[in-house]
């Protein structure tokens, strides 16, 4: 079964809203069978919003529109879908009953813009939307179907979850495939050098392996295609293995997973903590660790020392290191991991220190340069990176260097990159 | 001139990326009178790829790809473009051999597979990508355009105003209409209540003005449409100047001016310096301030004390304060505030202590309770905040919140709230 989401709206055409409707959709239509190929945003204009109503009725089964049902006047889904399956509207009575107590209680009485709100398919059906005023409905004609939706993501997730999954599943009961995916998340390969170490495995249809690259990292996806959850699992676990079995440690979390959830869950079942010392991520990292629920079992004390007397004063870095070497060294690095270590009391000290720009770069230290310091109890490194990008970007990457540097310490501290012998 | 963006990757397809790219080059057109009346978003498939555009070009002026220009046999964007056009590609030796240097710093040679990166039309342009691999590309065919963008953001967005801003204001001179915005940035006041006190000025078309409710702020923006954008400019000045004059210091800043970006601009100008304490806020504030480009020389040290232990040790926050008032209190706030400054020497001191959540949360004390403070040479303040959401909303509101308290007292420390007598 195929599905087109088409996104109603001006305000998404100018990029004033960002579509993340369509975003959820998507992930929700996969587990069920349904492949999406088209996704079309049109705006509050109903000759156009019909031309693409038609041109989806013509290559898809199952057409889903969301926005477009409110109570104004350019708001034309659910007209403009009825005119385009010859479905005439009717008033749905119970909801107009509530529509007239909803409005009561707030602004009288019930404007009469909202009233259409209120309006289902003679045929078809309307859809209950618990969080807001306009019902949604459900089209059908000739084996094909519509779905209209209201925009706001409070009121369109519920719907998705309670209207779209049972209508959808129904239909597609007599084409028992699910679609499911598991993401690996990938550290310290590059993305054509990942394709070169798995190209013989990305030739296959169920499972499909396709990569893709992010900020300091590539995610591989592994899809598969089968007749429930339980055989697409069955079908995702070989391949993930033998991806595992090739990359190691590069393979740092699935899905949602993100390094600091990672970091956090391993430092919490070790009852050990971390603190950390940054100057160009400016509170990024700690930023990031403390995202996670429950961090304070784990983060015990950030530092983001920005002028070199915080360095010597908060961090106990020497003034002769800054002297000799430099704000940004693998020397000042080091003696700020070991310094928060200390002021901390934590077992590890994860320090930063480099140039994000636009401004500070010279000849030996462009912008871009950054230095990471990890010291544990017995040791510390620095890790030298140089960065291309902007001032967003040259912090963004170190502090996922950083937090890279960390965990890879956690799962294996005997990796030669950490003997300081 | 009408455009068509067509976002292209399974990925985007999957809901799996949120395709924010999209939204910010339709903010980007209209400015230059370009409207955009379709957005689709196709997968990494060849046929549905060359469909999508075969359409594109039947309807629009303009054709702008996202994405697909990657180094991986899945990324067909140019080669697709290129077939449509009848426009074949070359290499680009200059960038070929750029490539070579780039690679061989890092991975020794340069992959086969990246080579594709360096194609360009052969009547069409190459387009530059300093942040990125693959090079952009530019075809052109019986007055229709097609523009070709790596999906990367920070690759995309600086293509987006180096070369399409260039290429489409070029085409579009002999079409003088214009459509320009400004954002008027404003705290303190809420959406409906801005509404009420606005909505005699929001009747109006060229200027319009429409409210946009954001996480702790309001954005007004005044749109207008004329021959030029001096013409438009014009038009928005005396809109601008009416609603200053009704909100007075709740307008902070204006289209893409933060909180941050004032105050750092404000504290540079004096010659005064800041330094920050956070508990709940992890490392967020001094993140936003670090983000502004010269902050170094407005902000020198910021304090992350997750643990009570750190906020006595660091911030020298005193046992019975904690004792007395709790970790989350206006007193402790207030202490972290005159700790920080005096441990930094700066002349204000921030702090934000508060519950976050999931956890920590109490009947007298439950989550989304933060209290900042706000110390500054002879007086120290703290404000209560209670704040409904989930971690990431708490956190965000919290330092938004704490940077507006920094803000006001910068641009009027004479209002009643900092009467500290």
């Amino acid at each position: 079964m195929i599905a087109e989401i088409i996104s109603v709206g001006t305000e998404l055409l100018l990029g004033q809203i960002v579509d993340t409707n369509a975003a959820f959709l998507a992930r929700t239509l996969s587990p069920l069978g349904i492949s999406t190929y088209f996704r079309t945003t049109v705006g509050d204009n109903p000759d156009r919003l019909r031309g693409a109503i038609d041109l989806a009725l013509s290559r898809s089964d199952v057409i889903i529109t969301i926005g477009g049902l409110g109570p104004t006047s350019d708001d034309l889904t659910k007209e403009t879908i009825a005119a385009a399956f010859g479905d005439p509207m009717q008033m749905d009575d119970g909801h107009r009953q509530w529509l007239e107590g909803f409005f009561r209680g707030r602004v009288g009485s019930l404007p009469q813009s909202n009233l259409k709100q209120a309006l289902i398919p003679v045929s078809g059906q309307g859809l209950p939307n618990p969080n807001g005023t306009a019902l949604g409905a459900c089209f059908e004609k000739d084996g094909k179907i519509a779905i209209c939706l209201p925009g706001p993501p409070n009121e369109f997730i519920p719907m998705v979850e309670t209207s779209v999954v049972p209508i959808l599943s129904e239909h597609t009961s007599g084409e028992p495939m699910t679609i499911h995916s598991r993401v690996l998340r990938i550290i310290g390969v590059g993305e054509s050098s990942l394709e070169d170490r798995m190209k013989d495995l990305m030739q296959g249809d169920s499972p499909s392996v396709a990569p893709y690259a992010k900020t300091g990292e590539v995610h591989l996806r592994i899809t598969a295609r089968a007749e429930s959850r339980v055989r697409c699992d069955a079908i995702i676990a070989p391949m993930e293995l033998e991806i595992r079995t090739r990359l190691g440690n590069a393979v740092y979390g699935v899905n949602d997973e993100t390094l600091e959830h990672i970091i956090i869950t391993i430092l919490r079942e070790r009852g050990q903590k971390v603190a950390t010392a940054e100057s160009c991520s400016g509170g990024l990292i700690s930023k990031r660790l403390t995202d996670v629920p429950g961090a304070s079992h784990a983060f015990v004390l950030g530092v983001v020392a920005y002028a070199n007397e915080a360095k010597v004063k908060q961090l106990g870095v020497s003034e002769e290191i800054l002297r000799a070497h430099g704000a940004v060294s693998p020397e000042t690095a080091k003696a700020m991991a070991v310094g928060i270590r200390q002021a901390s009391g934590a077992d590890f000290g994860l320090s930063v220190t480099g140039i994000a720009g636009p401004d500070g770069g010279t000849p030996e230290k462009p912008v871009g340069t950054v230095h990471i310091g990890l010291a544990w109890n017995g040791g510390v490194i620095s890790q030298h990176n140089q960065y291309i990008g902007n001032r967003a970007i040259v912090t963004q990457r170190a502090a996922h260097s950083a937090l890279a540097l960390l965990r890879a310490y956690l799962i294996d501290p005997s990796d030669p990159i950490f003997d300081v012998k």
